[in-house]
């Protein structure tokens, strides 16, 4: 087994240089990922079940959004044991984007 | 003729009570589209023309974008004459999403 791999795989996530306005935007463009955003702005991570539960939706629209926000750049999901805690990745969006989840968060 | 006609006819906008920040984000999540609200951001009222000159598009696809903007509630469009002056909504979005412009403008 070469000395890179890793088990649990690990989630990718985008480098906080990397994040974009645009792709942000277009991804909290939707009432349920606005709504994720706002439920994790209390820095409380949570699992998906939470997070689905919360919002009365399906695990697997649920973890699709999910995805979406990951792959953005606005959440980190992190595996411990057999759950994966999902946060809001605030310091990030916070030096990217001064302003940015204070505006998602009280509107 | 009723009289509640006019001419030129009234160009529409959203009132600012209506503006959802779901509907802004998403309309935003295009590259077009924010460029042309740092565009605005100055302050100074522009023409289609002057917009897509700007950002090296087409006036149709410009004007496409301003429509998408405007019905989004993020600029206003005011006829003056022959011509049609575009603004960014900037009292009325700061008033409803405080901060959300400046993030725009400066990321």
């Amino acid at each position: 087994m070469p000395a890179t791999s890793s088990y649990p795989p690990k989630i990718p996530h985008p480098p906080a240089e990397t994040l974009d306005l645009v792709t942000i935007m277009r991804t909290l463009g939707d009432p349920v990922r606005l709504q994720i955003v706002r439920l994790l702005g209390d820095g409380r991570p949570r699992v998906c079940n939470e997070l689905s539960g919360a919002l009365g939706i399906p695990p697997s629209t649920g973890s699709y959004h999910l995805r979406l926000l990951r792959m953005a750049g606005v959440t980190r999901t992190e595996a411990k044991g057999t759950e994966r805690l999902i946060t809001l990745r605030r310091d990030e969006l916070d030096e990217r984007f001064p302003g940015l989840v204070d505006v998602l968060i009280r509107g």
